[in-house]
């Protein structure tokens, strides 16, 4: 079959050759994004949309739950607002786009596109909390931001973005902190349980952290290459902002007090982990879970009397189990079809022949391990009720297998070093906390720190980098 | 009661006194939208907020079961793409908002904030678009847009707004003008059947169409005040911008053809519509389709054994039935609270203190109405599921009723103006179709065409202006 379908379609660049190439065509040929002609900026198609409609659907139900709602504020930040907090507009001020012009006027002030909505959520809650009674705010909003980069790549690092920020603020710290990694368990729940992608969830040191947080916690996962990408972050604030905002309430014991803040954003650069995790030489590999469309039927012999028919009759029976089914009726040939939707990752292919339909059973393949089936249409109910979840749990148990047997430990500078140039993948190991030696580990071994894992027994008691006695176990590696 | 809770709220303007005032004051205290430091720009609260994600998860199905998908387009366009169709740069260039600055360089050519997406859409479509095979492309974009306004008005206008905005391109004519009005039907059916709101479906003149449309279709409904708003519209485009983006396929005859392509659009000023629409002086008033909550449970006496637990068991049942509920547990009285669910139009409020447990009954009070009610609680579901369907019906025909009400009939431009000074609403007039009548009408009397409405009979046979033969009855109006 591999070789019939080699006809039909163009070859992607093996993976194993060039992992960038191989990635940049699967965006193209899955249909994914494209670019247009203001640079570095994606148009996220209808395919590509739909996996961050399914992303994005299931985060904004369990923000529901967990008592959010969601707001918009708006697009442009004026300049003297950005710079309210120190930390902050130094770390964004670099790579904002500037609005100077509004209709026929220039303006007195520029106003920057939101890069993020710290200052914006800040000067609205300074206004509407007073009392204890105000608290807490849970706020969310979903939009896109403008980060100017230089080089750009589609889903990983574009100058525009979608993705939600979350924004709350607490009467107490320990509610604020409670905030923040009941939203890193759900970014952790949305790769899991969603896009079957394992995730180490941890704290960021110091260097890494977002700019004005005290806190940055984050998801990592690992790529097929074995690279990072910060998946997903959940900042605590203290009250950093409140301070510089002037986010005051009456407590209950009548005292005004600043509040304890949060923020959290995940954006479309989790499809790029999704393409990066599953995907092999034929293209995407979708959970049942994100899959816009969990099962294709390819008819075969559509000529033949009655082939038609009972297709569509099967659809509509699948459909009816609540299954996202699609079904290909047009003119292409088979091996076409199959290819096409094996690039576009539908986790199972029905194909249903004259043959087929006198025998009463369909050929069933997944799209995961390739293995194809004959399963009786008396049975197929079953079977698929079973493959959809059990399509999810081996993608997930695969995805899980790579990241443990692509972590290693190392104990020296030495190690790191040979680590990062022959095994790619993570690097655990300790760490003093002294910000100069995450700087030399990363100027001579190129790793940088991605975390500091919750999970995870200290796997010695010196710095790898200085010698000095440890204070943290980190998750070293090489990040998108 | 009405005495009592004035002492429990502060009062809004009188509507029959200060229309404008009485609407600034409902957006504020139900806590529907707030300006920020950003001129023009507007915050949607999440009461708002939820308005429009209830307006746009009707929206959003009713595309999807007609064929469309979601993308996402870039938030910036280079200032030559905006350019290339003609009488689209002339309407939108005026009002746009540029960024000339990125990180730290200074662009060599300046972006504008999208003010609406064709350009972009139309550069895509050319480059994906080759065959008949390939049409037609049914595309939609949730987004905000900026268009920069001198004066503004929560909803109804700022300098940012939330929208759709759908863009299609077809094999023939036919099928796009099928779609252009298929959409405008959709938008129709969501003031019907979320807003309870009746609009009038009709076409635009030349002087009050889209720049760059062939054709402009839109929904107009009547505010409270008699003014007009135009709450959403469809526009065909013939193959202007084709021509302009050379959007080309192959047909099936083997010709290369232009594109026949449409946009629609329908924005949160929607939300301006429900507030003048159905508000009175104690605020809002919400159809139970639209209505973030449905029904307000206020338990009265909550110190009172069991008045808090029948209250809670009171709201799972009602949750049970699929009702979105809510319950006010509050120290606060019963009056604050009364005027508070008042103001944020919660269709029915239920009231439950000891005595009405003893008597296994609620107090049921219609927000619209104000009608009074004991419910037996066992009949409760039953009056209940009744309810959400009577409010919505019921609001919908005050509505249509005061449309029809405030729909007068002139001759002349003398009965126009007479008209215009004295009775506010919409006008039926005969038109000659000549824009010179079109702009002394608005001169003159101060009204502008509405629309030349599908249904209506002529009402004459001369232009009210210039006392040739007519040719459209148009719906004059003052709007928003």
């Amino acid at each position: 079959m591999a070789e019939k379908q080699k006809k039909f379609v163009e070859q992607i660049t093996d993976m194993n050759v060039d992992f960038a190439q191989w990635y940049t065509d699967v965006v193209k040929k899955a249909e994914l994004a494209d670019y247009s002609s203001v640079k570095g900026f994606m148009i996220l198609r209808p395919y590509g949309f739909a996996l961050w409609e399914g992303i994005q659907g299931y985060l904004d139900r369990r923000f529901k739950e967990t008592g959010h709602t969601n707001v918009y504020m708006p697009m442009l930040i004026p300049e003297n607002l950005l710079q309210k907090e120190k930390d902050h507009v130094e770390g964004f001020a670099p790579e904002v786009a500037w609005v100077t012009q509004g209709g026929s006027e220039e303006l007195t002030e520029r106003l920057c596109v939101r890069p993020t909505s710290e200052t914006l959520f800040c000067e609205h809650y300074a206004k509407v909390v007073q009392s204890y009674n105000d608290l807490p705010k849970l706020y969310n909003q979903w939009c896109s931001v403008v980060r100017w980069e230089k080089t750009t790549r589609p889903f990983l690092r574009t100058s525009e973005f979608l993705w939600n920020e979350g924004h709350t603020v607490h009467a107490t710290e320990d509610e604020a902190r409670e905030e923040t990694i009941q939203m890193l368990n759900i970014y952790a729940e949305a790769y899991e349980n969603v896009m079957a992608i394992p995730v180490i969830r941890g704290i960021k040191t110091d260097k890494e952290k977002f700019a004005g947080a005290r806190e940055t916690y984050t998801v990592e996962a690992m790529m097929h290459d074995g690279k990072a990408l910060q998946a997903g972050t959940s900042h605590y604030f203290g009250t950093g902002f409140a301070e510089a905002f002037n986010m005051t309430f009456q407590d209950r014991d009548g005292k005004q007090k600043h509040v304890h803040q949060t923020s959290w954003g995940l954006s479309t650069r989790s499809i790029g982990a999704l393409i990066m995790v599953h995907g092999d030489n034929r293209g995407l590999v979708l959970s049942p879970n994100i899959a816009p469309h969990q099962v294709v039927i390819v008819p075969i012999a559509m000529h033949k009397e009655g082939v038609r028919e009972k297709a569509l009759e099967l659809q509509e029976r699948l459909k009816g189990m609540g299954l996202r089914v699609i079904i290909d009726l047009s003119d292409k040939s088979a091996g076409w079809k199959f290819a096409e939707y094996e690039m576009k990752g539908i986790p199972v292919r029905l194909e249903m022949g004259p043959k087929d339909i006198e025998q009463q059973q369909v050929v069933l393949v997944r799209r995961d391990s390739a293995e194809k089936e004959f399963v009786a249409l008396e049975a197929l109910e079953e079977r698929l009720t079973f493959l959809m979840k059990d399509i999810h749990e081996s993608l997930f148990e695969k995805a899980k297998k790579n990241l443990q047997e692509h972590t290693y430990v190392a104990h020296t500078m030495e190690e790191l070093k040979t680590l990062e140039e022959e095994k790619p993948g993570f690097i655990k190991a300790m760490w003093c906390g002294d910000r100069a030696c995450e700087e030399r580990i990363k100027e001579e071994a190129g790793l940088t720190s991605r975390c500091i894992p919750f999970e995870g027994e200290a796997v010695g008691e010196t710095c790898a980098c200085c010698g000095k006695k440890a204070e943290h176990l980190v998750v070293w590696g090489k990040a998108y």
